[in-house]
């Protein structure tokens, strides 16, 4: 038996993918919210996590709300993951402190390439894309609970645009706050940046994404994945 | 057995949510995309539609990209809606001219009251809280396929909000071009305003959502489902 654990902030939808697995004979699935997904004290250890790149939560966790941090929660809890160890700062530092999950399948729609660039950092074994058929899902299962990587063959062509991520750290640590409403001296006070240099970030953002106006930047931004 | 039909822009989770009801005993599932939903041709005619406010297809549907005219598509092909007939000119002359859904079942989130206003609008009869356990969708499907209205007691206190909608339908207009990065000037020319007028409709949504700037507006709007 593969024990699963499905992960998504939404009860209803993570049901419904944990009855979707729940149909393989050699599933055993469970589901779960955030935090649940890093709870140190799951007995008995799951082999797969399913990851909806899609939720707020796992954005969280993987840093985009820290600006681009692509931080994997991890380190000190961290314990028997396939002889993987915290390899660098970021993955100390985390606030959480939980443990890094084992083998992990995330699910990600096509045209995203910030979401797939997170699930690579966050050290994914499984691509799904969500916006194909459901008969993948047990198959990247399956491999990944052996070790071996999957990645759909629908989102080849989107790691070429996740290698290719416009945006410098700081400017995406410029824009999250920006796209949460932040001003321009907001901005600057949080990061402590001077208006001016605040407002050249934005440009720079806003030619960078070929957007009309930051508005557009914000939004271009979300679409692809990268806040 | 009663038919039900889960529509869902995403695949996979169409799949997860056809997967969820295929336990019951007493339903017999399909899933769709946009425009499947509305398909005339449709044989044997489903008894419910089960819906996720969250798609983008389900609001263009329901007129949020119209700028809140919560326009049903239906009128000149509907047929046999338990004697409902088109009440308004906004049912007769949607582009789609597809038919009504019979009985709908929206699944929505709490906190957003838009996305509540619209299913309410589009005369759904269940209203399923996707936050919370998924036992009661079989429940809502069952209720909704006798014609009776299921509201998730949990959403109870949202139509409160939902009926306190803070902007016009002009507003909305305004806000939707301008949250899709339209400048001052496309959104004038788009909606056939001056550009002194389309800033006074943006001053005036940013006072009415109680936001700090225009971007901000344009946040608050989308977590509460009115864009």
């Amino acid at each position: 038996m593969i024990r699963v654990v499905v992960a998504h902030d939404t009860s209803l939808l993570r049901s419904a993918l944990a009855a979707l697995l729940g149909r393989e004979a050699d599933f055993e699935v469970t589901d779960t919210g955030w935090p649940g997904l890093y709870a140190s004290d799951r007995t008995p250890r799951p082999d797969v996590y399913v990851v909806d790149a899609d939720c707020p939560g796992w954005r969280q966790h993987t840093g985009t709300s820290t600006g681009g941090r692509f931080a994997l929660p991890g380190g000190t809890r961290q314990r028997g993951v396939r002889g993987r160890r915290p390899q660098s700062r970021s993955d100390r530092d985390c606030a959480c402190g939980a443990s890094v999950p084992p083998s992990l399948v995330v699910l990600t729609g096509a045209g995203r390439p910030g979401d797939l660039r997170r699930a690579y950092e966050a050290r994914a074994l499984g691509f799904v894309n969500k916006d194909r058929s459901a008969d993948r899902l047990p198959t990247a299962v399956r491999r990944v609970a052996q070790g071996k990587r999957f990645v759909d063959e629908s989102l080849a062509v989107e790691f070429l645009h996740a290698a290719d991520m416009p945006l410098t750290r700081r400017e995406l640590s410029v824009l999250s706050l920006s796209a949460e409403g932040a001003s321009v001296t907001e901005i600057a006070r949080s990061l402590h940046l001077c208006n001016g240099t605040v407002r050249n970030y934005l440009a720079a953002i806003t030619r960078k994404t070929g957007a009309r106006n930051r508005v557009d930047a914000i939004r271009i931004s979300r679409v692809a994945g990268w806040v």
